[in-house]
């Protein structure tokens, strides 16, 4: 007996999404079956709609921040339970034996399958992943809510956790959106001083409410070089090119720029820039399990919850267009209604 | 009564050494005058005497790689005693009350002054600095041999101290000259795998010798690409652009690409280079007077010292000449006979 998933789907690239069924085979051993409740609209997703990094599959089922209930399991499925509320994110599968997924960096091996790379992700009222990547969903998160936490909101917390960055830190962060909006609750409850940097002088007041003791004007050379100095990291969350020499001279000694956006150009710095004051450019995707339910405990725990906007998933074409226009404030969820 | 002190300098940049004297001055409270030995000639030297980074000041004595003899104090000067044979790098001031210098990071002083840099260098029979920039030399090195140590040395020891970097790391060298070959040896004697990169097959033997497992030559594309994420850490030691996305790509998960020699032109990194794998990018200069100190009491430990040719002071444009020429192997030394 064949099982059938309804979801959501691109039949090329830049397409429209249309209803899609398609049948997800037997149940995998060590597979967890989800059914959605609600998806968080990512950028990426977009991205991927598009064909943008070269690797997309059609028909192409977006969606990799699902919040849903436990539907079936595998036999060898472990850490979750029937019925259960969980997480699922960016990556969907890993090898389990590989340096980095024995050093519980599974986000970073080498045959780590995103959700929705080369499978269907989670605009659908199922979605499937290998148990390490179904996280459990604390108590004190709402459901309806959290989606946007599982991609968006790891990619901003995860440097925090994994670079050490202490409570005194001064931190920057350039883009006030959908990952740059949760980057500024996230620093305002790890104990942080928080500038947000906006090409927007009307996000102003809303950065200051999502925690930003400063807002600084971006596009602005002047206020950037009276930096000189200030930030020990500086997160920056935008897809395009940034004065990478003007953000390097804005941090203190032993400072950081750590990109997590995506700017298609090459990053140019110059050398004198990173030696003199002893300095890094790093960059991360989204994070490990580990990281992963760290940092939903601690959003729990300090109320740190993203900004939405909800969409019925039936609507999803009109989601995806408020999304490309650059107006959503500031993360979309899709709420399932199959 | 005045004091002269003799010494090698170049009128103009460029130019020749010629002999030359000055007048001091007072002895600062917070001096030590050395009466300089032994003077490592480092290829900085050769960039300031050039004004490749455009703040020389001429008549110009080159000189930062000290070893030599306590001869006075200011009243107020620590550390250090009459007599005591001393080490002198890059720096001979900072101003110990910044954040900096009162969290150790001397070398990251906003204020921090070269030994070179607006002061007369070390190509001299005696040289001043303030007491926090002169280290005790340890007995078991050899004072002929040190000076190398104190800006080479250093400047590829830090990076391994102040990262953090265990024995367990895979490291790469990149160019084996001056700094290089001193790169090998810390490394070696640090307890990491160790890889030298570079351009000059006929240094493949004695890379070996210097510490190194395994030789890669440099320029061979296919060579570089077999090593994929090979490295936990690679150091960069020469001054020109390399194939960046290549080294990004040939470092593991995690992997930090370091860079100590300064290319002129800015290093251009691709932005999914360093997310994809969680990898940084960085650089640093010479180290705090701590990191001096724990460096010459490693390298009296195990034996570290750089390899050297030895001119007389007088012979100085010879020795600039040879190394000029990129015929130093590895290290020169200019022995004091004024």
């Amino acid at each position: 007996m064949s099982t059938r998933y309804r979801a959501w789907a691109a039949p090329r690239a830049g397409a429209p999404l249309e209803p899609f069924e398609y049948d997800p085979g037997p149940l995998g051993d060590e597979e967890v079956e989800i059914t959605v409740e609600h998806c968080g609209l990512c950028h990426s997703d977009l991205s991927m709609l598009d064909n943008e990094w070269g690797f997309t599959a059609y028909p192409f089922v977006p969606g990799h921040e699902v919040v849903g209930r436990v539907t079936a399991l595998g036999p060898n499925a472990r850490g979750v339970a029937l019925g259960q509320r969980v997480g699922l994110g960016w990556n969907a599968r890993s090898c389990l034996h590989c340096d980095a997924c024995l050093a519980g960096d599974q986000h970073l091996c080498r045959e780590v399958q995103a959700t929705i790379g080369g499978r269907h992700g989670g605009f659908a009222e199922k979605v499937r992943a290998h148990w390490v990547w179904v996280a459990p969903l604390p108590d004190g998160l709402d459901a309806a809510e959290s989606g946007p936490l599982l991609c968006g909101g790891i990619t901003v917390f995860a440097p925090l956790r994994e670079l050490g960055i202490p409570p005194t830190a001064r931190v920057a962060v350039v883009g006030i959106g959908g990952l740059g909006h949760m980057a500024l609750k996230f620093c305002r409850a790890w104990g942080c001083e928080v500038t947000a940097f906006t090409t927007s002088v009307s996000k102003e007041e809303e950065a200051r409410a999502f925690g930003a003791h400063r807002v600084v004007t971006t596009g602005d050379a002047a206020a950037l070089k009276q930096l000189t100095g200030a930030f020990d990291l500086i997160i920056d969350t935008v897809n395009v090119s940034l004065d990478w020499p003007g953000l390097l001279n804005a941090l203190a000694p032993k400072g950081r720029l750590h990109v997590v956006g995506v700017p298609l150009e090459p990053i140019a710095v110059p050398a004198f820039g990173l030696i003199g004051g002893q300095k890094s450019l790093s960059g991360s995707p989204t994070g490990s399990r580990g990281a992963i339910d760290s940092m939903l405990g601690f959003a729990a725990r300090h109320g740190v919850a993203p900004q939405t906007e909800h969409f019925p998933m039936s609507r999803v074409n009109e989601a995806l267009d408020h999304l490309r226009a650059g107006k959503a404030r500031y993360r979309i969820v899709l709420d399932a209604d199959f």
